[in-house]
Parts: structure tokens; sequence; C-alpha cells
């Protein structure tokens, strides 16, 4: 392919695909609307990850000064695509700075927005100032400021969790369930407990979802060695006395009301679509699924593809996902644009 | 690289990852222990895949055809590696058939193997004909014969699904969460119910985990659209009133012991580590993890690693998978098989 790629969104999923072009002798032309590379991990200053244990600035900083090293990925930053036209292997997108692109596919790696925990107010947050959500707690861990009650300052020694907060809740339009941030909350758990061995978590579920050789690693290992308390409840709200967080609900298990006092109360907030979902379709032509996100085609034979041939997708893009699954996603999508350029093999490789 | 890429499984992940290397015009030696492609979809004789609905025999038979096809990829079948010696880019793989290989890479795509429900003797399977698996009953689908009951070919008008069998069962001696049996039995749920409308389909689960977007596809629409009922609960055992087969339990949130009357009792049977994983650890001269999957580099710098240099790995091979991820996961140690051998872009692409 004489035609760069064009790949929009500078996270995991695309880094990895620019990569993986890059490898092939494939130019890449890398599109983030933020001024800096990284994504989500980056951005919101996620801390150590699942399931690698590396902190997001090593792991996923190394990926952005790879990629900003290698010569064949021309990156744009603080730039989005405003029109994008052409056939496959004959596309030109028109950029916000003004240039032109002239690409033979392109990899939308366009990711997710958190979820705004004051969409779900009876939960506190927005009201009491120790009500946190998971963003903000790897941010106390990542900036090295440690684990805190925002109020005060002072170290909790009681914090619950939350999970599913803005997941499987129809009531706010979120059916879907962002996968992930059973682990997460897991493994903040364990952080918490590592440097506050004095401090208790609990953790408020539906259904743990620590799938696969995750239920090891986190669901068994934050119980075990941290004690750390999972308790299936349906959280009705949560007040203040005026000295400590009051959680309210029904323990589903024993079916009996609990009233529960807290330092710190964490939401683990899930994954919106990307709020900018409805302008990229409009402006890429691929439809979106139900829920907002970027509809993936189901076939197998058509891996890694939108509605719109030649356009493709990988990652959180499509509907809530691990860094890992991403990554693989973004190397996967790589491989669907650069077979699109090699012609005689299109059909062998796909 | 002049040496071609060695990949040992071919099934999903093995032959997308041929087909990917395949695309960029890399040859690929395809081995493969049975005596033909296709992996655990096509051996086993898998109905419907989740998610994409589509036929296996279609949808893997498709991959099949395609990488038969392809002159870069050289197929191998009833063949295992018997030694496997040298260095990156320059590896020789002899074969079971005295031929060797020569090879830059490898991939391993070695898969799982399905659990063996014999080993959950006291939940009646071999006891009772009439206790199958979901292999079994995909078995049941894919060939047209239908749903039904082996004991007497009748069809079964009260089914349970037993989830986590061979899963999250630390008596004997697995801990993990096999992934994807929630919502492959929710599918298996609708298709019984898409066939016999008049059959009532059970679940009894400890966690749903139908994780991301399939909360809706799956767990949600097999409810609402198929009426098919999840029961949390702990099982204790699987015996006969001599008409029917009768489930005793505990259900976890009413507190109170069941006992409940069915025609067919299905096995939500989970994966296993390869059986070969030992021969393949000593041969191959890869770490297995502790479970005995093979274990995977955890650093973000490493994608697709082994613990061997120029040893990648994808898919089930490395614990619980679905299709879906073992096929990006082919496609992503193809690029790093790619990368290897594009040698001044290893750094960059890695």
């Amino acid at each position: 392919m004489s035609r760069a790629v064009l790949i929009v969104g500078g996270g995991p999923a695309g880094m990895l695909a620019a990569h993986a072009l890059a490898a092939t002798g494939q130019r890449a032309v890398l599109v983030d609307k933020a001024d800096r590379l990284g994504g989500a991990p980056i951005l919101s200053g996620y801390a150590r990850l699942v399931p690698s244990g590396e902190w997001a600035k090593d792991a996923i900083g190394g990926m952005v000064k790879r990629v900003q090293a290698n010569p064949l990925v021309d990156i744009r930053l603080g730039t989005t695509v405003k029109t994008f036209s052409g056939e496959p292997e004959n596309f030109r997108a028109i950029l916000s700075d003004g240039e032109s692109v002239d690409a033979g596919a392109a990899i939308l790696a366009t990711g997710f927005t958190h979820f705004d925990s004051v969409n779900k107010p009876e939960w506190g947050f927005g009201t009491y100032q120790d009500v946190v959500t998971t963003t903000q707690v790897e941010q106390m861990l990542s900036s090295g400021r440690g684990i805190h009650c925002p109020s005060d300052g002072r170290k909790p020694e009681r914090v619950a969790i939350l999970l599913c907060v803005g997941s499987r809740d129809r009531q706010i339009g979120r059916e879907w369930c962002s996968k992930i941030c059973c682990t997460v909350s897991s493994n903040i758990a364990m952080e918490i407990r590592q440097e506050l061995p004095n401090c208790n978590v609990y953790i408020y579920y539906m259904d743990i979802r620590t799938f696969g050789l995750y239920e090891g690693l986190y669901y068994w290992e934050s119980q075990e060695k941290y004690r750390v308390k999972y308790i299936k409840a349906r959280i009705a709200e949560v007040t203040s006395d005026g000295k400590r967080l009051i959680v309210k609900g029904e323990d589903t298990l024993v079916k009996r009301p609990i009233t529960i006092p807290f330092d710190m109360v964490v939401h683990a907030i899930g994954m919106d679509p990307n709020v900018d979902n409805m302008t990229l379709s409009a402006v890429f032509g691929v439809d979106l699924e139900k829920h907002g996100y970027i509809q993936k085609a189901s076939s197998y034979a058509n891996t890694s593809a939108t509605s719109r041939p030649g356009i493709f997708v990988a990652g959180a893009a499509t509907g809530p996902e691990t860094i890992d699954d991403s990554i693989a996603q973004g190397r996967s999508a790589a491989i669907a644009a650069l077979t699109l350029a090699s012609g005689i093999m299109r059909e062998a490789a796909e």
C-alpha cells in the first residue's frame, strides 16, 4: 500500500496498530484529539494496570515513546478528522487543521468515555467529597499522594467500593457490563490494603466477574491474602451522618437491610460509549450499535471490520474492553488494513 | 524473514496467525496433531458460535478452506513437534514424521482440553445418560438431530444447565473461571427454547459472567425473549427417581434447599489446560503458569511472548479464552513473529 493507514485514537489499541503497521513497513498517520498520546491510562492517570501490574506511566508511556520514535508513524495531536471520503485503498481525510491525508484504510481506535458519577446522584457523588471514583483512586496512587479522604486528607479506616456504577443499570440507560471493573476494583482494594494495612475494604457487588485466570489472581488473592470482604448487595443510597458516609441497601444473600458507615466510598465507574461516537459515525459513515458503541462486524470472515469497507475498529470503541484485548485488537486491525493493501492476499488473509 | 514461522495448533488462533503472516508475504508452517484443521469448534462439533451466531462448520470451516488455499501456508496434519532447538531467527523443529522445519519464530496456538465431567461424579455424568455436557448439546444442534434425551430420544420438557462444571471449583483443583461458559450457556438455553418452545430451561449459577455487551445480547435476551430462568444456587448432587433426574442443592438467594426434577441436565464444562501442555513445555522450553496453561508475558513491552524469546503464544493455550479474542491474539502473535523478522523495526513495533 503506497498510501498510509489513518489511525484515529492514540491509546493502547491505536498505538499498537501503528506499531504493527510500521513493523511491516507500512506508514501510519496517527491522529488524536488530545494533545498527548496514551489514551485513558495516561490522560486519566491510571496507576498499576491489570493484569501486568506495571505502572501505566511506564507501560503505556513506553508505548508512547516507541511510537513517537518510529519514522513510519506520523503523529498529529490536538487534531480531529473533519471529513473522510473515497473508497478502500483510496480514501482522503481532511483534518481539523486543514491538512489532508490520503489513506488506503482507516482504523478507529477511539476508545470510551468514563461514566460520569453525577448521573447516579443517589450514590452520593458530587454531594459528598469523600465519595470518589475508581479513576480518582488511581490518581491518588499514581500521583504518589496515596489514599486519602478528599474532605480532610485523613487516611480512611473503612472503604466501600461499589461495583456497577454506570453499568448493568437500566434505570439510567446502561444495561451493558463494563467487563473489567470487577477486576480493577479487586486490584484497587488490594492496593489500598497494601498502603493502609489497618483499613477495612468492602466490595459491594451484583455478580463478581473476575473472568478467566483473574479469578485466582484477583478475586481469591484479594480475599485470602488481603482480607477484602465481598458483599452481594443492592445499594439504595449513600448518605452521611455528618461524620461518616452511610451506605444503605440490602444484603442480597442474608436478605437484610444494611446501614454501614464508611470513611470513603468508591464508585467503580463503567465505560460509556465515547461521547464523540455520533460525530465519528457521521464523519466516517460507520454504524453504531444500539448502545452507541461502534458496530463491529460479527462475521468471522470480517474480523475488525465496521459497516464501511476499508474502515476497521479496535478496542473499547466497540464496547467495554480490557487493555490487553484492546492491544490484540489493535494489532488485529492492523492486519486487516494490511490485508486490504496486499490485494492478492485479501481473500486468503481474511 | 527468509525462514518460515512455525505455528502449532490449527484452531482459530493458529489459522488466523497463518492468514496474517501470509498477508504480509511471510511463509508459515502450520502443524496440528489432529488429522484436520479447525480446532475445538470443528473437532468437537460446535453449533452456532457466540457472538457471531454463525454455524461453526461455516465460520470456522471457512477459515479452514482459506488457509488450505493459501500457497504461503504449509499444513502438516496428524503431526507433532518432537524437538525444537536454536535461537530466534534460527530455530529448527523436528516433526513426528521425521521431517525438519527451519523457522525464524514459533507461535503456540495449542488451545485447551474440555473438562471431563466424569471428574465431577456427584453431578451425575457417567451415571445417568440424560446428564450431558454443553459440548454434547452443541453436537445435537450441529448434527441436525436436535435436542433429545439420550436415554430414550424423547424431547425434554425441563432442562437444567449447571454452570461452572470444572471451573471455580477448588475441590477438584480448578479455581479458574472458564470465561465464556456463562454466555455459551445462555446461548444454548435460547437455542433449546427456539427448538422446543414448551421446554422450560433453568440455569443454575454462582455468578453470571456475561461480560461487556454480552449482558444485553445473552443474559437479558435469554430472560426477556426466551423466558430462561436463572437461579443462584449451590448444587449438591444430581440423582434420579427412576423416571426423572433430580437436582438437589440450595437456592442461595432464598436460602432454601431445592429438589427439582428435570428430563435433562447439562454440564457447562470448563476449559482445562491442554493435556499436552507438559509435553509442549518440555519440547519448546516454555514455562507454564501454576494451573498448567502456557505462561504469557505480563509486560506490555512483550505482547504475545512466552518465557522463551522467539516463541509466542495465542488463544486458549494461555487460559480460558473466547474465539473472538483467540483470533485477535493469533493475529497479534503473528505481528510479534513478524517484528522479530524485521530486525530494524523490532524495538519500534514491540
